[in-house]
């Protein structure tokens, strides 16, 4: 790609990378300082809410995030802690005036839970609810937007419960706006160019689309695991993704009591990180027994040294990190 | 009652009074500073929860308010600003190992959603849940227990609401300790005289209960009427309580809001604790237009002197007001 080096680079933008904004980071109960399961991936305009524990709605209005750009909730499992927020969000969308329809991604049971509360409570929602049952017995493409496509994959944990692997679609490639204007290309080629063709000049000159474009971003991965005891057979489905959640309820010393309820351990998480050559690891679902962070980041990094703490408020840059 | 100015008192107890724990005091959504409804009657070792809106547990650890006493719940009616956070506490409580039965109060429906959740994420609660069904034909005493008993009303809002009427029991009468000694009672006799029996001493000479006890405090009463439009026919319900919840929605300037949606106004509110002879008024359940809450306060007040906002964290006295 000698082109990348030769010309001008335009087109690149700032901030192009997905971002996951931290909501909740406890396991079952609450803290003083920790709220139960919450996250959203922003890609471009669109924020996929990623399970919805008691008091996310608050959390975002504390964290100044708009309710504008989530169509997607996913929902892991149904415990509480990663789904008691969602019908609250709901019922304020609603109050709101949201016109919009939402697609709701989670196990069987969910309509049902959501669909008795808005009878039970005389509410006449105005828009429209999508609910898409996840399921236990395969992976499989879910869901996808015109930015993103979520993936499912089945997590052992003690109820029905899935992960979520959310991809950026591949973008268009980056026209080099320098080498167009030099071979005259003109600007109503530009659409066919940066979906890959070729330009053939009034001479009949054919300029390769690699001479013409530069390639876009990789498309970045975001993998959610949780709740989950520790399991090498997910690491197929999480392969290479550029940024990982999974939980670690627990420390090492604990390990026991992780397998006893199907939980995972801080460095279980950073196995599981190592093993799918994950880009970054965060670590989540803190038991509350926790009042300090530090050791599970310390036990993480020991393992993997690209691990971060879930702290609520923070944001994760989802890129490519370098090694 | 010649008795009590001629003997030393010594029976009166600090901090008898039932008190009043502000959870949440918003209307239909959270804002920054607000929380959807909940509130604590305390009465002695016992804490009534009154709705029960999202993040009620959260605001609970907030200010320090622990499980222990919470054995009965009172839910007004099914919008979710007053529900919403049942579902959590009662999966905290049992993870936290509560073993103690707990009375849920609340309209037709509130068994259904609630055990659908528990069913749906495979809970087993280590607690027995008692449901008790509110009703809207009739006023009823629906519930008591050693120290107290709730009396339900019928309010006029969208759907099935009930307000509550909850009275401490009649107490013993306060033994005047000097008095007894006197008169040379024994202590083996205390017991009945403390609930109203005369002394016949060994020369056969009765010594009347109203020369050995002093009238206990008067049973305080407390009144919880949200959500409802404005309607005096609920003052029989609430007549001379000691002190009234009564939801302030909107301010004078929405009447015709209030009255479109079944809301109240604050100076609605006020006119129904002068029309109760309330000892006390406390207003809530605040629109979150309202950033500032001293308007309706000022409202109220120009009606009702004796006003208070609820204000979350703060505590109400339930005590005989002076006029």
């Amino acid at each position: 790609m000698g082109a990348r080096g030769k010309f001008i680079v335009l087109s690149w933008r700032e901030n192009m990378n997905p971002e996951l904004y931290i909501l909740g980071s406890s396991s079952a109960t609450p803290t003083r300082e920790r709220h139960p399961s919450a996250q959203i991936l922003k890609i471009e305009s669109e924020k996929i809410l990623i399970d919805c524990g008691e008091g996310t709605q608050s959390q975002m209005i504390k964290f100044g995030i708009r309710h504008t750009g989530i169509n997607t909730i996913c929902i892991s499992h149904l415990h509480g802690d990663h789904y008691f927020g969602l019908i609250g969000l709901i019922s304020t969308m609603s109050l709101m005036g949201r016109a919009q329809s939402l697609t709701l991604i989670g196990p069987p049971g969910l309509k049902q839970i959501i669909e008795l509360q808005i009878e039970q409570g005389g509410m006449s929602l105005r828009f429209e609810l999508i609910f898409i049952d996840t399921r236990m017995d395969t992976s499989e493409k879910i869901y996808e937007s015109d930015v993103f496509e979520i993936k499912t994959f089945p997590l052992k944990h003690r109820i029905h419960c899935t992960g979520f692997v959310i991809t950026e679609k591949k973008k268009e490639r980056n026209l080099n706006i320098e080498c167009a204007k030099e071979f005259n290309v003109p600007i109503s080629a530009y659409k066919e160019i940066k979906l890959g063709a070729n330009f053939t000049n009034e001479n009949g000159q054919i300029i390769g689309n690699e001479i013409l474009t530069f390639d876009p971003p990789a498309p970045k991965t975001f993998a959610y695991c949780s709740d989950t005891i520790f399991d090498p057979s997910i690491v197929e489905f999480i392969k290479d993704c550029t940024l990982l959640y999974h939980e670690a309820t627990y420390m090492k010393n604990m390990e026991d009591r992780a397998e006893l309820y199907f939980h995972s351990t801080a460095e279980q998480a950073a196995k599981i990180a190592k093993l799918a050559n994950a880009g970054h690891l965060v670590i989540g679902h803190f038991s509350s027994r926790y009042e300090h962070l530090g050791p599970l980041l310390e036990e993480a990094k020991s393992v993997f040294s690209k691990t971060s703490l879930a702290i609520e408020g923070e944001k994760h840059n989802v890129k490519i990190h370098n090694n």
